[in-house]
C-alpha cells in the first residue's frame, strides 16, 4: 500500500463544483466527482459539502465503511491536515432550535411507564430525517401495523391458584443465557437517533443480561460493538449477504473469531423496500433545484434504505446455505421466513432456526405478521417432522410489533424460543440514550414478572399453548365501507351533562 | 399491653423531617421515619405531613387498619392531645374549586336515566385521584373495554305472545334472597369517592333487597359495614388472602360470626396489576423533587393499587382450599376464575361456586371477559361432570363491564346465577351518595321489568340459552389497518343541506 | 246520554290550579284535577294550560280519543262557548323562530335524491320533541342501527345478459295489488311532524298504488284515514290489543266493515320501550320545578311512548289468536315476530303471516334485525313444514332500517313478500308533507327499476336466493378495543399536497 | 346528400330562446328547439348557449358524434361562417381562478410516489364537474370502496431464498404482449379531465408497452385514438351495445379493420347507474330557475352518466353473442360478469374471456368486487369444466379498486391474466397529462419489480395460489353499532408528553 498523501484545506476547497468535487470524511479526502450521479441520496446533498468536511452529515446515515468500500481506491486522495480545514458552520434552523427545546422538556425517565412512551417522546425529539427513516415502512404500512394488531387477536387463558411467589422468565437462546425471553434485534443506522448509536444497546444489553443482534448496517463499526460488550455478554450478528461473497465470508469469520454466538442471515430483503415516508423526507431536502427538471423522468433517491443497500445480493438462495455452513460453526438462523413451507425447508436444510419476521413491515406490504405465521409453522413442522416447540435444535423466533411483555408471552406460549424487539429500543435510546434502553428493559422485566404471576406460570415452561386463544388470528377483516348518509343522519346518544353545560347548548 | 402515652402537638411538630418523622392518624402518633422509603406511595407525600395530622389525607386511600398493621408496635407512640394540634390548613387549588362548582351543577337524579350517566357525572365531580384509581385498568385497558364489548357480541332471540303481565326477576344467591339477579361486587377504597365510602352501598343494598360483597380493602371497617345492614340483609365477604394465614383466619371467622353468608376468595390477584392511569396520577403529586433524581433508576410508586396490596399472598394455591373449608362453614366461592379448566378444578375441589371475572380488567390485559368464559365453562362442566346451570350446588357468577339489565340477562340465559356490578355503583355514590346507588338500583329494576316483558319471560327460569345468539362471542377481530391514502382521497357522500348552508360552501 | 252543558271561558279560567284544574280540548271541557299525577307526560305540562284551551298542545301527541277514553265520563264537563275563551298566545321561542327559518330554506324536492335526504332535512325542520319521539329507540339504540347495518352484510350476486327492457316490480300483498314490494308501515303520532299527520301517507299511497298500514295510535282518527283513501286503495290496520278486549273487537270489526284488507297485530310490545332521547326531551320541558324534588325518588315521565301506551295488554298470548279469528275474516298477521320458533307457532296457529320486526329498534335493544331473522325462518319453515317462500298462504314481511330499494330486494330474494318502511316516510312528510311522501315513492320506484335491470331480473320472481350472498349476516363483531397509545404514536401516511400547502406546514 | 348551407353569426344569434333555439358546435349549426326538453342534461344549460357557439361547453362531456347521431338530419342546419360569430366570453369564476392557481402549485411529478397521489392532486386541480363525474359511484358508494377493501382482505405468503436477480413481469393478453400484467381499462369522457382526453392514455400506453382499451364513450373519436398508436401498439375496444345493432356492427367491423385486438362487450350496464355526487353537481348548475317548479314532480337530469347513455340496449342477452361472433374475428370478452354462473355461461358460449367487474362501483351498489368473484369463478370453472387459470383460451380479467402492484399480483396469484386500471390513470392525466400517465406506469413498474423480488417470484408463473391467503375474502362485516355512552365515558390512555405540554393541561 502506497504512502498516504496529506492535503491542505485550501487545496480541497478548490474542488467545490460538479466538475471537480472533493469531500472530507473522517479526516480523509475523497474525489467523488464521478460518483455524484450514482449517489443513492442524490448529488445535491454531496455538492453542499463540495470542498468541505462532510463528516457530520455523513456519519449517522452511512455505515462507517460505506465510502471506503464503494469508492474506487484511486479516488481515495489521502489525509487532510485538519488544522487547515475551515469548520463547516451548520446553520441551526428554527425547527432544529425547537427540537433542542423539546429535548430539554423530556419528562424524567421515571415517568416513562411503558414502551409506547419512548416512541411518543422520540417522535418529538428526534430529527425529522431519523424519525422518517425509523418509523417508515413499506407501501401503505399495512403490515407495519398488522404486526402489532396480530397480537391483539390473541387472548389469554390465565390459570389461577398456582404458587407464583417466585417467577423465573430467564431462558436460553441458541445456548446463551438471557434474563428474559427477548433479544434486541438488528436495526440500521443507530447514529441517526443518538451519537452513540448501537453502543447504547450493547451497554444496556450487557447490564440487563439480554442478547443484542449486531446489524450489518450499524452506524458503529462491528468491532466497536463487540469491544463494548462485557465479559460473558452474548451477541449475535445479522447479515445482509453481499454480492461479493468474500466480503460476507470475511465478516462472518471475523465475527466468529470475536465470539459472536449466532449468525442471523436476512432472507427477506433481496432488495430493500420502498418506504414512502422516508422518500418524502428526501424530497424536502432536495426540493429547489429538482423543480427545474420537472417533465423529465428522473431516477430519484428512494430514501435512506435504498441508499445503503445496493450491495445486497438478490440471487441468494437455498443452495447458498451449504456454503455458509462451510465457513462458520456459529448456529445459522434464517431471518425473515414468512411461511411454513420455508420453515420446513429451513429445518430440512439443517440450519438452527428461523426468525418469523417481515422486517418490521418494511419490505412487502400485506406480508403476514410473524406471530400469525408462528401458528402454522408449529403445526406443520409437527405434522411433517414430528417436531415440538420450543425446540432447542430448531429454534423459532418472532419479531415485529412488540410493545408489551404480554405480546412476547403470547409468542412463547405458541412455541417461540424468544422474541426480537427493535424499534422500541431505537426510540428508547433516541430519546434517552443508554439509560432509555435500560429503562425499557426494566419495564419489560416488571411486566414479565406481573404477567407470569397473573397467568399462573412460575416459569416459561408453564406458558403453554392452552394459555392462549388464537381463534381469531387468521381473521383479516375490513368492515364494509361506512354508510356515510345514514351515519351522518344518526344523532348520537348524549351522555349526562352538568346543568351549566346544558344551559349553554 | 402497656398504657398508652399522650403526646402534645408541639412535641410531635418537632419531628418534621426525613431524619425524624412523626405523623398523627386518627388521634394516634406514629414514628414513620424508617418506613419512609418503604411507603408504596413514596416518601414525599408523608413528609408533607411530617409532625402534623395526616388523617384527612390518609383516610380515603388506606384501609382503616393499614398503619396499625404495617408499622411495628414500637413505632406506635401513643395518643395525641387533640387540643394541642394545629389543624393542617389544606390549600384549595383552582382545580378543586372548579370541582366544587361542578358538584353544585350536577343534574337532578331524576335526569339520570341509565348506569352510564353516573359515570359521566362522577368523572366531572370526583377528585382526579379517585377517578384515576377507579377508572384505571391493566396495561392498555383492552380487557377493561372488552368486558363491556363482549356483551355486545351476544344478541337476543326474544319470544312473543306470552303472558307477561307479571314478571318476577327475584332470585336466590347462595341461599339468600335477592330482588334482582345482581349483587354489588367488592371494590376497594370507597372513601376516595364519597366520605361515607362503602356505607352508601350497604344502605342502598338493604333498602333494595340486593346483596353487597364487602371488600377486604374497604375504606370503612368491616364491622361498620355489617353494623349498617338491616335485619335480614345479606352480605358477602371478598377476601384477599394474607401471607399471614392467621390474619385471614381471624377475618373469615369473625365474618362468619357476624352473619356473612358467603366467602369470595380472590384468586386472580397474586399481585395487584399495574394501572398506568393511576400511576401517572402519582407522578403529578410527586413531580418537583423527583426531577432531580433523573438518570438514577428509582423504584417508583405504582399507584394506589400497589400501595395497599403488599400483604397479598402470591403462593395461594389449590391445596389451600382444604384449610379454608376447615375454618368456615360459609359457602366458598373462587373469585377470578378465567378458564373452564379452573372451573372444573373448583367444582372438583368442592367449593360452592366461581366468579368468572378478570377483576374488572385491572389485572392481566387480554384476559377474556367473564361472559365469554361462561359459555365454555357451562359447556365443559356439562361434558365433564354432567352439571346443568344455573346450579344451586355450584353457582356461577360473572362480573365486569355490566351497564344494562340486558347485559345481566344475557349471562342469566347462559347459566349464571347472578351478575356482579362494581364500578357503576362506585360512580353512583361518588356522584350522588347513597341516593345515587338507590337510583341505580331503581333504574336496573325498571330495565329488568321491561326487558323480561320484551323477552317473553315471566321469570328468570324462562330466560333460557335459546334466547341468546352467541355465535360471535369468540370473535376477537382487529380490522386490517386503514389505508390512509385511499381513505383521505375518498370524498364522502354529502347529506342534503339547507339552501343557506350550501350557499356558504 | 244526558244533554251536554255549555261552559263559559270565564268559568273555566277559574279552575287554573292544582286544586281544581279544568282544560279545554277540541271545544270540550274536562276536569283533570285528579288525573294530574297520573298523566304520563307529568302534571306540569297540564298545569300550564289549567283553565285554558290546551288543544294545540294536546293534538299532535295524543290519539284523537285519548282524553275521552281515559277520563271518566263524569269529568267530561261539557262544551265550551268558544267565543268566550281567550286564545292562548303561544310564545315563539328563539329556537322556534330559527326552526321556521330553516323551513323556508328547505332545498327543493327535486334535489332530494334518496330516502336519507328526507331525514337530513326533517332533523332540521321538525320540532325537537317530534324529532326525539320519532328518531329515538331502545336503550343504547344498538338494534336501531343494526337494522340498517344488517342489510350491509348482505351482498348481491347480479346476473348479466338478460333482457331487462321491461322490468316489473309490482306484486300482490295479502291479495292486494301493490306497485312495489313495499308498504307504509304503522307509526304513531303523525301530527308531531306535520299538521295533516297520517293523511299525508294515505294520499300519497293512493296516488302511487302502495298500501298503507293504519296505526292504532295515529294522530288522525281511523275513519279520517279510511275516508281519504281513493276508490280501490287498499289499507291495513295495525292493532295494539287493548286490555279491554271489547275495545279491540269494536275497532277490528269496524275496520273490516270499512274495507281494511289485513289485520296486523303487534306482538312485540307488551309494554312500550324506554327511549332515552325521548325521555331527555321531557326533562327539558319540565326542568325548573322538578329540581326542587331532588333527593326524593320521583316516578318520572318516560317520554311520549309511555304516555300513549298504558292501555296495551301485556297478557296477550297465543291462545288469544283463536278469538281474533272468530271476530274477523281479515287476514291476520303477527307483527313483531323475532325467532323462527315463533314464526313456526304462527304458521301452526293458522294466521296468514308474520312481520319479522323489532319495532324499529324501539323495544328490546339487541333484538336481531328482521332480515337476519328472515333467513332462519325461511330455512326452518322449510325444514319443519316443507314451506317455500314467498308463499301466498303464509306471507313473511320484514321491516326496519330500510333506506334503499337494494335493501328491499335483498329481503325479497330471501323470501319476503314485501317490506315495511316507516321512519323514512315520516321524515318525508315532516319535511315536505304529502309531496315529500310522493317524492320518496318516486325515488324508490326509480331505484327499483334500476336495480332490477342491474340484477338481471325482469320480475320479482326472478329475484332468487342465489342472487344474494348472506355468508356474513350472522356476524355480530365488535373490534378489539383500540390500542390508543399505539394508534396515537402511529404517524399517518400523508397524501400528496400542493407546494403551497407544504410550505405552510 | 344535399349541399350544406352556410349561416352567419347574426342569423343564428336571433334563435336565442326556448321558442327557437339554434346552437353552434364544431362549426356546424343545429336547431335544438324540439330537443330542449329531452336533453338529459336539462334545457337550461342549452339555453345558455342559444344562438351562440356551444363547442367549448359541449366538447368534454359528449362523445364527438353525440349531436350528429341524436339529432334528426333536418335539424342539422349547415355550416357557420366562423368570422361572423361572436366569441362567447366565458366568465371566470372565483372558484375557477382558485383552481387555476392550484394547477400552478402542483408538486413536481418526481414527488408523486404512488397512484394515490395522483388522485389527491387531481381532486384539487380538476373542475368540480369532472371530479364529480369521475369519482362518483352508485347509491352509497359501498361497492366503490369495497373494490379497494377486498384487496386488503387478501394477504401474501411470500417465499424466500429464491434467486430474484432478474424478475420478469411481462405477459401476453389475448395474444398481445404487455410489459406488465395490467391494461388501461375504458373510462368515458376523458376531455373532462384534460384537453387531450384519452390521447394521453394512448400515447403513454404506447411508450410503456401496455394495452389501452378504447371506450365507446371516449371524448376523442375512435380513429383519433387508433391513429395515435405506435406501430405494433395493441389496443382493445370496449363496446356499449346500441339498440340499433347496425350501429354496433359498423363500429365493431371498423375497429377490427383498424387493427383492434379484442372486443370487450359491456354486460353490466343495461342502464347506466344513478350516481348521486354527479347528480348533485347538476343541480348546482341548474339551481335558480329550478326552484320555481318546486311542488311539481319534475323529471330531472341524472348526471353526466345518464346524459350519454340513452342509446344502450337493455335487451342485450346471451343469444346476441352468436351474432357478435358472426360479425367479427376479434376475441370477444364479456366485461362486467359478477358470478361464477355467468362466467360458466360465458365459457360455454365460446367467448374468449370475461372481465370480473362491477363497473368501478358505478352500477349496482353491493355488487361484489371482481377479486372476490375471481375466487369462486376459478374454483367453479375447475369443478365444472376442468379448466385451470390463467388460461390462454378463456382469460379472466379483473378490474376495480386497484392502487398498488400488490393488488394486481393478488389477482394474478388467483388466476387472472391481467388486471384493468381505470380511475388512477384518469386522475394521472387530469393532474399531469400524458406525463402523469407515464409516471403512473413507471411507479407500477417499480412496484412490480420490488414486489416480485419480495414474493420470491422471478416470473408471473411463479405467482401461484399458495402465495396468497384468502381466508377472509368473503367476510363482509359491519361492526355492532357503537355504544356511544360507554365510549364517551371511557377516558383514553394518554401518551407520554413533554413537561411543557403537561403544564399546559
Amino acid at each position: 500500500m502506497s504512502e498516504e498523501r496529506t492535503l491542505s484545506g485550501d487545496e480541497i476547497a478548490q474542488h467545490n463544483s460538479r466538475e471537480s468535487c472533493w469531500i472530507i470524511v473522517h479526516g480523509k479526502v475523497y474525489d467523488v466527482t464521478e460518483f455524484l450521479d450514482d449517489h443513492p441520496g442524490g448529488s445535491k446533498i454531496i455538492l453542499k459539502y463540495a470542498g468541505k468536511d462532510a463528516t457530520e452529515e455523513y456519519e449517522p446515515i452511512h455505515p462507517p465503511d460505506a465510502i471506503t468500500k464503494n469508492l474506487p481506491k484511486d479516488k481515495h486522495l489521502g489525509k487532510v491536515d485538519e488544522r487547515t480545514v475551515k469548520k463547516v458552520v451548520k446553520e441551526i434552523t428554527v425547527e432544529e432550535k425547537e427540537r433542542q427545546q423539546r429535548i430539554e422538556l423530556r419528562p424524567p425517565l421515571t415517568e416513562i411507564l411503558n414502551l409506547h412512551d419512548f416512541e411518543s417522546i422520540a417522535k418529538l425529539v428526534m430529527s425529522e430525517k431519523a424519525w422518517a427513516y425509523y418509523s417508515s415502512a413499506a407501501d401503505d404500512e399495512i403490515t407495519l401495523r398488522e404486526n402489532h394488531s396480530a397480537f391483539h387477536r390473541i387472548w389469554f387463558r390465565p390459570r389461577v391458584l398456582r404458587d407464583v411467589t417466585d417467577v423465573d422468565f430467564s431462558t436460553t437462546v441458541l445456548g446463551q443465557k438471557s434474563s428474559m425471553p427477548i433479544y434486541i434485534t438488528a436495526t440500521a443506522l443507530g447514529k441517526l437517533g443518538h451519537p452513540d448509536g448501537e453502543l447504547n444497546l450493547t451497554r444496556a444489553a450487557g447490564k440487563h443480561g439480554v442478547i443484542q443482534m449486531i446489524p450489518t448496517l450499524a452506524s458503529c463499526s462491528f468491532d466497536e460493538l463487540v469491544d463494548a460488550a462485557l465479559a460473558g455478554q452474548s451477541q449475535f450478528l445479522q447479515l445482509y449477504v453481499n454480492k461479493d461473497r468474500e466480503r460476507s465470508k470475511e465478516l462472518v469469520q471475523h465475527a466468529e473469531k470475536r465470539g459472536i454466538k449466532g449468525l442471523f442471515i436476512t432472507v427477506d430483503a433481496p432488495q430493500l423496500g420502498r418506504r414512502e415516508k422516508d422518500m418524502r423526507m428526501k424530497f424536502d431536502d432536495a426540493a429547489p433545484d429538482e423543480q427545474k427538471k420537472e417533465g423529465k423522468e428522473v431516477i430519484r433517491d428512494q430514501g435512506a434504505a435504498r441508499a445503503i443497500s445496493t450491495f445486497i445480493d438478490p440471487s441468494l438462495s437455498w443452495k447458498d446455505l451449504k456454503w455458509f455452513k462451510s465457513i462458520t460453526k456459529m448456529p445459522i438462523i434464517l431471518k425473515g421466513v414468512q411461511t411454513w413451507e420455508d420453515a420446513l425447508l429451513a429445518a430440512k436444510a439443517g440450519v438452527q432456526g428461523v426468525v418469523l419476521s417481515n422486517h418490521g413491515g418494511r419490505q412487502l406490504d400485506f406480508a403476514p405478521s410473524g406471530v400469525e405465521v408462528l401458528i402454522e409453522v408449529v403445526q406443520k413442522l409437527k405434522e411433517e417432522l414430528g417436531m415440538t416447540f420450543p425446540n432447542p435444535d430448531f429454534q423459532i423466533f418472532v419479531d415485529g410489533g412488540v410493545r408489551r411483555a404480554t405480546d412476547v408471552l403470547k409468542a412463547i406460549a405458541l412455541g417461540a424460543t424468544a422474541v426480537g424487539i427493535g424499534r422500541p429500543f431505537l426510540y428508547a435510546f433516541s430519546a434517552y440514550g443508554q439509560l432509555g434502553v435500560e429503562r425499557a428493559l426494566t419495564i419489560l422485566h416488571d411486566e414479565f414478572e406481573m404477567d407470569m404471576r397473573l397467568l399462573g406460570a412460575p416459569t416459561l415452561k408453564d406458558i403453554v399453548p392452552s394459555m392462549v386463544d388464537t381463534k381469531s388470528i387468521t381473521s383479516h377483516v375490513v368492515p364494509v365501507p361506512g354508510d356515510r348518509l345514514y351515519d351522518n343522519n344518526y344523532e348520537s346518544m348524549q351522555i349526562a351533562r352538568l346543568k351549566d353545560a346544558k344551559a349553554k347548548l
